[in-house]
């Protein structure tokens, strides 16, 4: 990223939006477009639907967290009609309850069904592949719409097989950059839709973007030196391969849930098939402050632990190990998470890490034992 | 920018915001708000929009070239009705048009005057404050938006004296960062009007923000390295002294233009009292194409001269001297230019980089023989 | 360290020099020159040498392990004569024993003694001030020449009230820096000493250098990005106050010695007055190869453990824990050691980093309970 | 250069070594061995000497500039006896002179000839080539040692072709990386020469070196970033081809020139077979301080111009036209130079850097008309 800004306009530019666009493809696991814009998660959100709905439009949205929350005031605010399903934070969307609600609605009033992928809030990971299975028993021809912003890059995402039809990403996860693009992948059905849909858009519109891409241009002045670390970031997804990066958050996040566990702390993920494996949320024992335990581990041991989000604030402490991050990173966090909760005298068991270390351990390789 | 990025919602980030807001009011040179984005320019031209008018809403644009033509795309495609002045791209927004148009709109039902400062694609600097002079003796009250995204922080731009509404900016040009942020400055007047404004809005909304900023925060991810960038280039800013940034700006648009004229090519802008201190465009002569011209510099310079933008097209080259840019830098870049037009065989006289060494060391300061 | 190079016969290099001159005094505590060279640790030992000896002088040198071996090496190879008092390899210099032998010296044939404070290949430091003391309760005017490369802003080291006339160091280890930068704290009497030596001295010569400091300059070309790299660590290590500086090292290496205690591995240190801060070597046990043991946890954890040096070759591991380090990069490194024990069927008991966080956490301030 | 330290000891910096010494050799235009030491240019000056001669030697050096001067100091305080060839400062070695008299050392006494290659203090290259020819035509056996600090990589240089026995070279010129590193390229000759050779030498002698280096290590700690900057810089040098960056210095080397007698003074070297492609020093008109002409430059226009250093200090001023260096930034510096002339009122012609331009557009190449 730290290079000189180089004409947007010329030659070697071009070589890059085309390497970068390349380079995403698999990593969608599509064979479609993408979509690159200079924005947080949210623009892509926002993209999403003035690209493809109407004002007035229905659209289904599961509550599995704050970021659920957060898509429910975006379409409100842009003129959609929101079926907010309701839910624990506890549990992903639910596939029986999308196929029973799609099923009522024969008239298909619904146009999108909108599901956040891997909540960030809580660590629950919505399983997609069973939701689109279920849209497809219902026979129900709403877009599939999904927050992928903490799960591109880290857990498996099928963007073709799932037939998802738009996905919203943001830079500062599994890509590993900093903060400031946001990305959509399309399908052919949602740029069909695109074609009838009314919701005012400019900055958004993804037909300037696909057609300037075409010769490597961007409507707009792009961001260029966030452009060089993504390529930088897609070098090295593909360099470790998709699935090593996809087997390495599993890992990690399998040793961070030995570790809660052997604390005899809670977990926030209450179904194992949804376990994040980018992100992992447990409970602070009935009294204890997350937010005061999250400040002390960051004046002792300058780490910063995610902040429990609305309805976890002060309950739920998160930890998150996804991105470019290695065994011995996800150790000294975990080692940040024990000596905090020693020192703010939270109730618990030593040895998490211990636990985290075998599991990691375990994993890694059979022995090689070295004696002679 | 080179920094590891930091948790956006941690003390460090929030005394971060409080340095960049602090430094960039001065830049303004306004007391009032300040609201950054994580996108393009473009992406603040339609923050100015959608958070003031409403839907079907008249405004009054100059035609002062290229970038006046995207913003009223932008404009129409939000659904406002855009009274487009016509100009020859040689002038900018006259102060007698806007007076009588203002005049003869007796029922106010323009809501908005949107003017760019600078016209990026021709060299044409719009003068704000005739402009406003001739709104307020009108005694009309549209707001007044302008696109100061090549002027802030290179030419002289007063917010507050000017009673601009909506301010108009992006990253990449005098506040000498990469591209990926916009920012609104906003009068009381316009917050005012937003109040009313029904355009739909949710990235793009300022309250969010604003309310956020409070505490050193954002309602979405922000781009934590450009704002890292931002710290840097306001301290450089304040380093220097805004005025003596002007002056800089001043004297090498003035070396510039001496370049140009000894060169014997013919500058875009007709008005001397429009000169920009930022950009210089010029005429190929007729018969020769400015867009081989600009291919032979980059091939045997390594220089990327501005693009001749929509009607200027092959016909004019543009020269940025703006931002992180001395004297020597300018030496250069019209030595690139004086040898492209050797090279490429286009009429003229020799001698333009001496014109500019002359114009630019006569204003260094008086001689200071050193002589015995 | 990442910015251009300047001039470095300008003002601005003037100022860089005399800034950091000014910095380095009180972390070698001491008012007296430092002397700075574009070199290699060894490059400051030679240098040491060759300014204050001449050829056929004896020296007496503690053989404290592989650097006392190098300390003989440079020695002989420049005409001096080494008095290689034997060690074990588990103790430092002994004061009785250097007691001894000076006062056996009565015709003061020792010109100067040689000994290194922080061995690096053992984990063992010499007491520097009781090797002093022993000088002194001799009255044996020999110079005192201290190699501090691994223990320089990490561990205490008192030049003026020790009496040191020479210290050595090198950029790489408690400075902070990259490797490239030999340095010199140099007493009044090692100056004068200087006068009458004879050994011959061109590039490694002080006094052009001194010299050409007076005026901030150096009488080679400076290895300039380096200099910008110590002023931002001698810069880091004022900031964090060396006191402190020093105690977070003795708090490491505390929970490094409970880590490698409590897996039932043997310190290769034997006397815990010697026990180092900044780096702690340990025993494989009998039958287990420490390279091979190395190249597992290099291969698995991605970690470059210390190899063993010399007749400790594939016997002792080290870790290292100096510099720009803290509590969870040294978790994380425990973490790497004892999967690494796992992996390669070393004996061992787990729980060593249990035991090292409840060592730092119990050191890092009382319990703050958050409990209601 | 901006990377992590990594292990000097470990496999990944087996592969930098090899790549760098691999790279290097063509650079040099050798086969043979090629030695690196953390050290300025000066260090490898001094390991030139210890690693091939014995105290009492007689070694033959050309008077060229103040580099030649150095070398003096540099080999009488190692213990050499030189003898010094007086020259004018505006001349390279000559040949004639060298074959009269290495003619007439008929017992062969002299061991070393040493010739600065490019001198840096006069821009004036010595033609190494007749030099050596006029030693095989005495027949002598002597060393031939070059400074090629500011030749190598800028200026043809030939190793093997020339008989070179000794280069001594510095990083931070036409490899074009900071200061730190200092090279000797080695022929058999000179290798077998350091078996017999008994100045004292431990820091700088090869073969330790030559040893460790076979297995890609050092034996001593290495400036690790240093040699990520010179595998860049070596990569660099080899995309771009050593013969067009040979080429791009004639041609910056003739513009300059022709820039300096436009203006109408004199270059300091009087042969124009001995012209520098890397640096042009010329002469203040009579009674014009060279030092204040160069600080009223960087004061107005930031730019560091060479000093005259020894005979020439306050009489010439040296600019510098090597490393990753450009046409634009040669005409930018030639621009200062002709603003500073104008400044200080020193008697000149202008139209300096319009001959430049010329120069440098007509060698770039043939016209390219773009009229139509």
């Amino acid at each position: 990223m730290d290079c000189p800004v180089i004409d947007h306009r010329g030659p070697e530019f071009a070589a890059l939006t085309h390497e970068i666009l390349e380079g995403l493809r698999p990593v969608f696991q599509t064979t479609g477009q993408v979509v690159i814009f200079p924005s947080s998660g949210t623009g892509a959100a926002e993209a999403a639907l003035v690209n493809t709905l109407s004002p007035g439009d229905r659209v289904l949205l599961f509550e599995t967290g704050h970021f659920s929350q957060l898509w429910r005031g975006i379409a409100e605010r842009l003129g959609l009609k929101v079926e907010y399903v309701p839910g624990n934070w506890r549990r992903g969307a639910s596939e029986t309850e999308l196929e029973n609600r799609l099923a009522a609605d024969e008239r298909h009033t619904f146009k999108a069904v909108i599901a956040v992928h891997n909540e960030t809030s809580t660590g629950v990971t919505s399983r997609i592949g069973a939701l689109r299975a279920a849209m497809n028993r219902a026979g129900h021809p709403a877009l599939l719409i999904v927050d992928a912003v903490s799960s591109l890059a880290s857990i498996d995402f099928r963007q073709d097989e799932w037939q998802v039809d738009v996905t919203v990403v943001g830079s500062q996860k599994g890509l590993m950059l900093p903060p400031g693009l946001g990305f959509n992948a399309i399908s052919d059905k949602a740029l069909a839709a695109g074609r009838n849909a009314t919701l005012s858009r400019s900055y958004w519109d993804w037909r300037p973007v696909l057609e300037q891409n075409r010769a490597g241009f961007f409507p707009y002045t792009p961001a260029t030196n966030l452009l060089f670390a993504l390529r930088e970031g897609l070098r090295m997804l593909h360099e470790e391969g998709l699935q090593n990066v996809f087997h390495r958050h599993d890992r990690h996040a399998r040793a961070t849930r030995a570790a809660v566990q052997a604390w005899g702390l809670e977990i926030v993920c209450e179904d194992p098939r949804e376990y994040s494996s980018s992100m992992t949320a447990f409970f602070m024992p009935e009294g204890f402050d997350a937010d005061r335990f999250r400040a002390i581990v960051l004046e002792h041991f300058d780490m910063s632990l995610g902040v429990g989000l609305s309805k976890l604030a002060g309950k739920a402490v998160r930890i998150g190990h996804l991105g470019s991050f290695n065994d011995l990173m996800l150790a000294g966090t975990l080692s940040g998470v024990e000596m905090g909760l020693r020192l703010a005298a939270v109730p618990h068991r030593d040895g998490g890490v211990t636990a985290a270390l075998r599991s990691l351990a375990q994993e890694v390789a059979t022995e090689q034992p070295i004696g002679s």
